[in-house]
């Protein structure tokens, strides 16, 4: 579904991001979700600094915030629930289907999510600070523990409940944070799992129109140097 | 609504925690929601170490799961927010009401309780460490951006849309993680929405209920010395 300019849905999204952050900035779950959906959604690009007034819009300053005809939300995990009850694509109908895709995108902004950010903070902001180095250890190896729950239970299935859901396109975004490192890779069913979710047609079209907006935004090298 | 064991509707807690955790293990947001709700529900306890087939019931190792005759899930906030569809009590109808509520809940949960946990953490279970001790004013930095960030947002609101929801009850219960400082206590118009939430006759129930498990079991103290 392309974006489209006209489209009665937007979200929002940054104009560019350093390299580090291009494919994992969190518009990339709600443009996944409309892909899956086949909705059409344009986009309001927001530059550095934010404008004082979209914390009015997003508290915490953070991208994606989402409106249409009847609802203006933000939160990546609301966001895509939202979309999900839109599309059985996305979120089987059924009460019990349903809670545990939501259960597991819950799951994945909570209780593995806060983990896997700890490590990429750790790795890419703090790198050269001490605490960071002492640290990095005992961080690594919570990572491992919260990939282990959840490659054991997944098994051997192919999605976290059988067939994918929002509960999967979460739980991949979030499995993506750690893609400087192997330790995804060293988990086979999990790596098999990330690699089955990135290769979806919605997924590629998502990152591909998520990486054209930073690739049409890069900052000359003069611009670059003058923001130092 | 008292805790019943013939009800449809059961939770998992635990039968006792060291007194830092007592009055914030998770299961208090069910018990909340339930008690808002006004539906009843039974308690399955689970000593230590839990049985390792809690793990195919809750892959993280972590209380509360939660089941009746729809559904069986896990997850804090996937459980509050079945509960409260069940009740307009804890979730508006209206589709932006009702999203405005679950916005707020996984903003709970993802933009605020990891940064507010990782101080917890530092304080109590690493507090000897040298990496927390280098860490700890950056963490605490932290915190204090999410809290003006949630405080600049509710103003001089009663909750966060308004009316109370979901959202505020997860918010609520987040806060609460920071009880061993007087972090929120120096933000006026979060202390007053805490203590607000806190005076609520279904929370006061809710955490009654969880602390009055934990003194019926106790350990004594020749039991803590064999376990030490």
């Amino acid at each position: 579904m392309p974006v489209n300019p006209n489209s009665p849905r937007e979200i929002t999204a940054f104009s560019w991001v350093p390299q580090f952050a291009q494919g994992v900035v969190r518009d990339l779950r709600a443009r996944w979700a409309l892909e899956e959906a086949g909705l059409d959604y344009r986009v309001r690009l927001l530059g550095q600094p934010r404008p004082p007034e979209y914390l009015k819009e997003q508290p915490f300053d953070q991208v994606p915030t989402y409106h249409d005809d009847q609802v203006r939300i933000f939160e990546s995990g609301a966001i895509v629930q939202y979309i999900g009850e839109q599309s059985e694509a996305l979120l089987p109908r059924d009460p019990q289907g349903r809670f545990r895709a939501i259960q597991w995108t819950y799951a994945a902004l909570n209780s593995v999510e806060p983990a896997l950010l700890n490590l990429l903070l750790i790795d890419i902001f703090y790198a050269g600070e001490e605490w960071a180095k002492l640290r990095r250890p005992g961080a690594e190896e919570f990572v491992r523990l919260k990939l282990k729950r959840v490659s054991d239970w997944l098994g051997d299935k192919e999605w976290l409940e059988g067939r994918f859901t929002i509960g999967d396109l979460i739980m991949i975004t979030t499995l993506r944070f750690l893609r400087h490192t192997d330790l995804v890779a060293e988990v086979p069913n999990l790596a098999a799992y990330l690699k089955r979710g990135e290769e979806r047609p919605a997924f590629r079209q998502a990152l591909s129109d998520q990486l054209a907006t930073y690739a049409a935004n890069e900052p000359q090298p003069e611009q670059q140097g003058a923001a130092a």
